[in-house]
């Protein structure tokens, strides 16, 4: 029987903004979190929709969980690579993982999770709309 | 005849944060329009009613120019002073000024000046309600 | 044989800046690591040093490791309280706890963790001074 | 006689982030300072060097001055467009303008302006180093 399902990869690549780094003269560490963000708004792109519209449609998909792990620090213009893939999703609920490295030298940064709720527009957790929870339950990784 | 103007100055205190340095080893020079619009805030404040208040009637103030000149650093840790004016109140705009120093030596770090103007919802320029107009108004230095 | 322990804990408040709220209308999910670094300089602040003071040392606190729970949403002007405890300290690292809460109504809003690595001015792990490392000892909870 | 003068423009695009909106649904002001920052950094790219090199010879451009002029307001998701020229060039100055559109639509949004002096380690003014100075006269616009 044909396996249907299409494991999706989100992918960015940027340079390190002055602004992000810190008097370390390395990326402040919460700015991961914001990098994190751009890969799996590129994921949903690449699922056909985007972020963007499903707010439109009353929901919004908000961080109830985050973890990081730094293994090495990030530089005023590096160039940084995010793959993002999905590793579950719910009714209410979906989660990501993050590889952050640098794309020229190819080492490892960060490695991250995220799980986001789905929330109406009065912040109640609320199941998603049929259409997007499909298209993320067929991207699971 | 008695002059019923009561000029109004915010003042706000706080340290700087480490996220708000840079590797130059002092504060990113995009966040003192940051701490300008918590002196505003302070000001609004002041004069009995809240920016959250004016949002909540469906008016927005957007800046719509903004200047600044920096004439010395703020580092890590430093307590910062922030003193703001209403210079200017129009039907459909609001100028401040600010002066940012040092708590602690009183050096000047950066004078700035804003202009806001009263949007609605879709964006479009409208006429500030009377009683914040008036307010504003009274408080003009 | 009386315990010379002395469990400190941390204790900011602050105002919720606009700066820091995003198009959900809520504080953009990364700030609140911003928060805790708010709290940590805090504690290590009423341990009579500061953390300015450890970096002029040749150490820096790098965060190799944070986890984050959300539990409601901050919004804009809200007070907020950041409660630090030390919860392990090593001879290279030291754990920090976090309870970030509305300082108004008392509702937990975030809770997380976070263990930073004692590293030189070349990024390598090194021992922390003793005497910083004697004092985080007997400032764990 | 030859002009042997070459205008350089940097020009960057980039997708705007959720992290840079605000609860007024658009991208929070301050963070227009950090696109120019952007711009700037590609058109010296652009010359040649790179910003990240001329630190490393002991020199910082720090932003002394910052004028902008807000005309419309970036959205999430928008793909936005910095373009930016050289328009002064002293020993111990340069000045800089922007124009960020909307790159989609070319909508103007912003137009922005910043003179940046350089400075030693200590934050002392400072002669740029020849070479540099030579590249930039050159890019005048």
């Amino acid at each position: 029987m044909p396996n249907d399902k299409a494991p999706v990869t989100g992918e960015v690549q940027f340079r390190v903004r002055y602004a992000e780094t810190d008097q370390m003269k390395v990326v402040y560490h919460a700015n991961y979190l914001i990098w994190c963000e751009m890969g799996r708004t590129d994921l949903i792109r690449r699922l056909g929709t985007s972020y963007a519209d499903i707010e439109r449609q009353g929901i919004a998909l908000a961080v109830i969980d985050a973890s990081l792990r730094y293994h090495a620090a990030a530089k005023y213009e590096d160039m940084i690579r995010v793959r993002t893939t999905l590793v579950d999703a719910k009714s209410r609920s979906v989660t990501f993982e993050y590889t952050i490295e640098n794309a020229e030298t190819g080492a490892r940064l960060v490695s991250a999770r995220t799980t986001l709720a789905s929330i109406n527009g009065e912040g109640k957790l609320v199941a998603m709309p049929s259409e997007l929870r499909r298209s993320l339950e067929n991207a699971v990784a």
